[in-house]
């Protein structure tokens, strides 16, 4: 498969990206990359690859631009090539670690949406204790969600842990303020009775604070909540973890207890780790468009290219397009 | 001050609420308690008290009680029985670590609202790193919200945080997923516009990443959003004590390291404590109605009973409703 990576998107652009994809040439034989940045940045061995494209430029979406000025007025930017590519059939997926509403916005300009598919949503995995981690969508792509939204999110939640993580039969979870039938905003009261109707895996109303325990495979909200769910536990696990290491530094007995710990500290901080995931999916897209974190080290950036060749090898986005179809058929009967 | 508490409502009822009564008794010579529950649960001395008098009931509001019907059937049950105590005037604000949805009820078809208050709000005080806390509301009284509710919110939580946490300039912040103007969903860009039009210390959106490295002192959101983000902060945390639990304890050297560390991480349980905030209170009634813990132990209870007699002592539903009044006669202008 043919892949375009955007190179100077996220916080350690462009090193953890060309590291990335070099670990994705490694790693993965049939993979040909297009990569898509400043070419002085890519090493020569590289670029001297049968099976990498180098596409040059110096214009980048920063992460503090306008998402739609940005899209519209850099047309040369290396994230919007990256997806350019994939409209003009000369990939058949992107990868970007750079803005995420800027690479929502080419997504949705440039590529379009999938037929039946209303909004397209952000879905990152997020870690769970056991280590399956679960899928969050939608975490911010659209703010005012339908219930039609939320039972859409849900198909696509469905088919790409299906696909992509092997879950056999995903247990759908509602995003909701208690676990009884009958909680919460009338959005999700709405959206309850239409996810009770389908023919997926619902197992209710999940809460929030049962999350990381893996109450759910795939957990459905609007991108408000889904943001705000996000960020909590991102904000607490990093505020618990400043909090430890000001502690087990404060003193020499506790540096030296805190020594033969390490190995432990560093299992727990792997398992909340979730770049080991990929990235977020801009599911609902016309093609593979994954973001990756914009913190991305090399290891992250090559899960995201990983995710996005097994959303292609596994017709992720054709898969969606059929469930939704034949949802919306019965809907219609 | 006259307090009446509900020593029946609570994971640890009623043992922790008559332990935190004591606590309270001994702490705060000007206290008065009105304890109503099964006196078979009272020890005999402090039945004896004059500073307590004891009304004997054995209905209680389970926590899987409808709220609604539960305060309109169980007319004797120890937490309805609280809260009359106060709409009679035979006690000044009441306190109980039962259920919920039923309190807020009570609360509101007894007590009633604050005028000029649309929709009370539950109101925690979370932990910050710095130790210092910050509100949260609402966190779940109020489904559906107006950007005139957030206003609301807003009043209160400033008056609370002066009156009650002796911060000079409360800093407002609005729940948002980003902290350039003109973010979110199209209630909170709303509310961003009226809250910025008032005589608030309004430091405009604050992330959930944030809060606890204390971006704001107040922080208003609906109370879906709030909900969500409260359940988040607290299922992360309990799931990373208990991963770190289980990795500290898988051999015999890292349970001595972490015999070693024990303090630092006492350190870090407690600062991660709410409990020593007091409990969550139902701003916008007509009374200091505060709701502990519902796994408070005899010191968070005797928290929240401080937090109530601090809320009657400093006169915060009075300033509450005089603030509301300004502010709404300066818009009718």
């Amino acid at each position: 498969m043919r892949l375009a990576v955007d190179i100077m998107g996220g916080d350690n652009a462009p090193q953890s990206a060309v590291e990335g994809c070099q670990i994705a040439l490694d790693t993965y034989p049939d993979i040909e990359l297009i990569m898509i940045g400043n070419q002085d940045n890519i090493p020569e061995t590289m670029q001297k690859s049968p099976r990498v494209t180098v596409v040059h430029t110096t214009t980048a979406i920063e992460s503090e631009d306008s998402p739609v000025k940005a899209v519209r007025r850099k047309k040369d930017a290396s994230m919007v090539l990256s997806v350019q590519y994939v409209k003009d059939g000369k990939a058949d997926a992107a990868v970007s670690a750079g803005n995420t509403g800027a690479l929502m916005t080419a997504g949705l300009l440039i590529v379009g949406r999938t037929k039946g598919i209303e909004r397209p949503a952000l879905s990152p995995m997020l870690p769970t204790l056991n280590g399956d981690g679960f899928l969050l969508l939608d975490v911010g792509a659209n703010m005012e969600a339908k219930p039609s939204h939320l039972v859409q999110y849900a198909v696509m939640g469905d088919v790409y842990m299906k696909k992509v993580r092997g879950v056999e039969s995903p247990r759908i979870g509602l995003l909701n303020v208690g676990s009884e039938e009958g909680k919460g905003s009338e959005l999700v009261k709405a959206a309850y009775e239409e996810l009770n109707q389908m023919p997926l895996n619902f197992i209710g109303n999940v809460e929030a604070r049962d999350l990381l325990e893996g109450a759910a495979d795939v957990v459905v909200c609007d991108g408000f909540s889904g943001n705000l769910v996000l960020k909590s536990i991102e904000g607490t696990a990093m505020s618990l973890f400043s909090l430890l290491k000001e502690e087990l530094t404060s003193s020499l007995k506790n540096k030296l207890a805190a020594g033969v710990l390490k190995p432990a500290f560093k299992t727990v901080k792997n398992k909340m780790d979730y770049s080991e995931y990929g990235g977020a999916g801009l599911f609902g897209l016309n093609a593979p468009i994954i973001k990756a974190h914009g913190s991305s080290d090399a290891k992250a950036f090559a899960s995201a290219v990983k995710q996005a060749k097994v959303m292609h090898d596994e017709s992720v986005i054709e898969t969606i397009r059929q469930s939704v179809e034949s949802i919306k058929e019965t809907g219609d009967q």
